[in-house]
This record gives C-alpha cells, structure tokens and sequence, in this order.
C-alpha cells in the first residue's frame, strides 16, 4: 500500500502530518477524501462495492474548479486492514448507521477524531455512542455530488463544509482547538470551511431547508425549482420551514425567522437541483428519513411541540420508502 | 327520438312517471342512468365525446348484477335539445361545474328537482347557485365503476345512494316528501337506497372516508389495502380521519368517532381498491381537490379549527394536480 499521492496539485501543501480515514467513499467521502489526498494529505479510504476498481485504478474526480485522477490510493476493503487515523471522516449515508460499531472502532486510535459529515439531527450521538462523547466534531456539508461510476466522483456544486464541536449534552461547544485545525487542513486541500459554536443550532438551521425540499421533492416528483414555482408547494415548503424553525425554537437552539426567507431567495436562484433524498428515491436507495425527519420529529416532541405538516411528511416518506426498498 | 328501453328486466317496473336528466353520462351517470332506463323510466343522457357513438348503438353496462345493454337511448348533444325534466341528475364530475350555468337551466322545469350526486362537499350550493335553493337534494353514491370504452360502462361493486334533502342553511332537512318519491324510483331500478335526514353531516361522515383515501391514494401511489398494511400510511389515515371527524363537530354536524373505527374495519374487508381520484390522477385527468379537500377545509377554517393534515395533503393534491395537467 503506497500512501503517497500521485497528483499533487502545485500550489496546494500538506500544513499538517495528520492522518485522514474516510469511511465510506461515495459521492461526498469521495470527493473530499480526495481533495485532501490531491493536497498532500495522507488518507486512507474504506471502500466496499467499489474497493478492486479503486485499489487498481484510482479514483476520478470530475470538478467545477478542473477534473483530476487519483491514480493510486490507498484502498482497504476493512477498516481492520486501515492504520489509525488522527480524523475519522464518517460519510456513509446514516442509513448504513448500524455499521458504526464495526465500522470505527479499528480505525480510532488514543487521539483520533471522528469528523461526522452526515445529514440530519442526532447523528454526532450515534457516532459517540461508538467513539465516545469527546472524540466526535460535526460537519454539515453543502455539496452536491454524485458518484457516477466505481471510483468516479463528478461534483457539480457547491462543497463548503460547517464545523462545530460536540457536547454530548447538546450545548454549544464554541470553536475549539480541535475543529480549527480540522478547519485548517481542510482549507488547505481547498475545501471552504466555516465554523460554528453551536452545532445543534447548525443542524437544526440545515434542517429549515432539508426537511422541505427534501421531503418534496419525493412526495411531488420535483426538483427544486418546481416547488418554487408551484403555489401550493411553495406555501408547504415555506409551513414547514416555519415548523422547522419553531421546534429549533422549541429545543432551545433558535435559528431565527430570518433564515426562511434567506433560504428561500437562495433557493430561488439555485439551478433545478434534485435532492439527495430524491435521488435515492429514484435509485431504490434507502432515503434518510430517519436523520432528516424522525429525529427532529422526536426532538420538537420531548420539547412539547407538535409539528404536524412534519409528521404527516415523515409519515409519507416512511411509507414511500419502505414500498420502495420493497419491504411492503 | 325513441324514449322506451328495449331490455327491461321482467321484475322490474316504473312506479312512476318522473323522467330523468342524467348530466353527465359516465361512469356513474351511465350506470345509474341505465339502470333507471331498464326499469322503465323516460331517461334523458347528456352526452359529450360519446354522443355518436351512444346515439348509434346506446349503452352497454357490465354489471355484477347481470350484463345488460341498451341498444337505443336518448341521447343529447346539449341540453338545449333535452325536454325538462322532473329529476335532473347532475353525474357531472365537480371539476365541469363551470359548466352547470349552461348545462342545468335548458332542463330545469317549473317543478324540476336536481339531484346531486358529487363527490365533496358544498356541491349542492353550487347547484343551487344555479337552479335556485328549493330545487335541489343532494346524493352520496358508493359506487365503484369505470367507463371502458364509449357508452361502455363496467360497474364493479357497490352502488348505494344515500339521499338528502337539501336547505341553503346547511340545517337538517329531515327526510322530504320529494326524496322518498326519488327513492322509491331508485328502488324499483334495483338501486339500494338510503334517507338521512342531514345533508351536511352525511357529507362530511363520507369525506371520512374520501379525505384520507383518495388523498393518500394519489400521494403514495397506493391502493386501499396497501393504506391499510402500511403502518405510517395507516396512522396517517387514521389522523386525517380524527382531524375530519373534528372538523365536522366544529360546523355543528357532528358524524361521531366511532364511524373511523367502523370504516377502518370496512375498508380492511374490501378488496383493493384503486380510488376514483387515484384513476383520475393516473389517466391525467383533473383531480376533485376542491370538492373533497378545498371545501372541507374553508368550512373547518370558517368555523375556527386548524386542519394541518388535511391542508397539508390539499396543497400536495393542488401541486400535483397542477402539474398532472400541464398547467405548471
């Protein structure tokens, strides 16, 4: 196993020595995985599906900022063949959740970190109740990627990542040590990176677009600017950002009202976009409806706050899904 | 013009004079129609695309009850062609009463009675609208039947009407002179019957059923017994049922909570069903979204009481009508 890169890009330098494992290279883990290996990064990728095609050929990243090859990476079919790494990047769908516990544990060493780069609410704590409460940071990704072949990633937007330290109490953490030198590599390897003292506050404001147009976009069969155009979808997405941004409210994380139509103008100046759960959907994917729907749904709950327009969705999606994945 | 019916059942005999107007010959009014016309009864059909056609070689109606076939009917291109008669059945789907200015008063007599049978609710508002208020009773039809072919109607299972009269005040009527006359008529045509002495509460104990049904149907893409074995789409029938169920209380005609019960083990017996908003949606033609959804929710709107389930589901119908007919 060769853990250099091939294809450095010139201008970008490795700033630390610190080890990066991508547990999950799909579209997202992928894409950023081999942006910090193209950087100079040393990272290890756990493949599955993919793991001979990837071992023998490399990964292919088709990008905005120009296309480049991996031709060797270091590939691992089992995280039982991976070093410990300093930043465990877990970036399956939370779907694939119920892996964790053999999935992490033999790639975090004494010191390791384990960056979650899911979707949804609640899933820092399924990764701590693997790792432990203080060796987990959260990441909300803002991408839009999808993985086209074995090992071919063709990002088509966006990439900035939010960071935001966990407190397994669910309190602010501030920016701290750890996440800024997260923040740093990730810079360097070209990743635009903000931070956040409140990850719960991040997630729950993510969720004030997540919940509508991913929900939406399955249940009418739209992309995003249809459910902009549409009167009577545009008036549910914006019931239910409203909702969203109560049971933020409710929980004792406000996003403030302002974010709605914040996300609505940029929406609205967004491409036709198909969401990520929409995309699993048409591919008889699992979609993450739990994550996006059931947490938040049982978080506003505990807090006394019924949100029906997100209960009737997540009960739609929970339908849907199951006919889908063909277990009704 | 030949007004008598060449197939009359031998068991069955008009017991009256009363001539009928059915506008709007398809899969309810043809089957209805038809079955006034085997009995005897002087029908008149309004017929649109099917006009040649019916006027050529009439009706045929495939029916559990036997087959049977009306090679020559009375068949009309426009009302204005039609005589006045004493009942004249508005089988029209709600989504042509754009159309009952024009099509109602060319055969509304002196003494005319319309006869409501729509789906939804505030049907026969709109009728009155037209005809005047003290000529109007409304209709409720379990009926499962499609129109396969010009003037070819196949009748599939159930058929009974329930019959009310009708005040502008939406109070009960109690059971009228005029609609114990129309039900001996549909009695002796072999069409079970029932009186009730509210017509505001029999539409609003239907859309009990209708509400969650036909709406759920379209959205999940599911037959009734898929509704009924799917846990989130059971619960989210069940919860659209107590919210009708409150929105009939909050207008003053109260259905009771136990009929959910009782139409949940009904519908649990039948066989799958495919709802008649469902077939609409799939053969592209326009929805009844605002009989069945719109109507309802204005009225629990006026009366005070929030209906997010039933909202929510309505603004999901109106999208996906919109775009089911191209208009988006």
């Amino acid at each position: 196993m060769d853990s250099t890169t091939h294809l450095p890009a010139a201008n970008l330098l490795a700033v630390s020595k610190r080890t990066y494992a991508i547990i999950g290279t799909g579209a997202l883990g992928g894409y950023y995985g081999g942006l910090l290996a193209r950087a100079g990064f040393d990272v290890h990728f756990l493949l599955h599906s993919d793991y001979e095609h990837v071992r023998d050929h490399g990964l292919v990243i088709e990008c905005k900022g120009g296309d480049f090859t991996l031709p060797r990476v270091n590939a691992y079919r089992t995280p039982a063949e991976m070093p410990c790494c300093d930043v465990v990047v877990v970036a399956l769908k939370t779907t694939l959740n119920r892996l964790l516990p053999e999935l992490l544990p033999p790639v975090m060493g004494e010191r390791s970190t384990a960056l979650v780069l899911q979707n949804g609410l609640g899933v820092e704590d399924q990764v701590a109740a693997v790792v432990g409460d203080d060796r987990v940071v959260g990441g909300l990704c803002f991408l839009c990627s999808n993985k086209v072949g074995p090992g071919h990633i063709q990002h088509l937007d966006y990439g900035r990542i939010t960071l935001a330290d966990y407190k397994s109490d669910g309190t602010a953490a501030g920016v701290t040590d750890r996440i800024t030198r997260i923040a740093v590599d990730l810079e360097a390897a070209g990743i635009p990176v903000r931070m956040s003292r409140d990850l719960v506050k991040a997630r729950w404001k993510k969720l004030v677009w997540n919940i509508p147009f991913n929900g939406l976009s399955v249940v009418l069969d739209a992309t995003t600017d249809r459910i902009m155009a549409d009167p009577d979808a545009y008036s549910m997405a914006h019931a239910l950002m409203v909702e969203t941004v109560a049971a933020a409210d409710a929980v004792g994380h406000p996003v403030g009202d302002e974010v709605i139509q914040t996300m609505l103008d940029q929406t609205a100046k967004m491409p036709p976009y198909l969401t990520s759960m929409k995309l699993d959907y048409n591919h008889s994917r699992p979609m993450e409806v739990d994550a996006i729907f059931g947490a938040p749904l049982r978080a506003a709950g505990q807090a006394g706050l019924a949100t029906p327009r997100i209960e009737a969705l997540y009960q739609q999606l929970s339908s849907l899904d199951r006919r889908n994945r063909g277990t009704t």
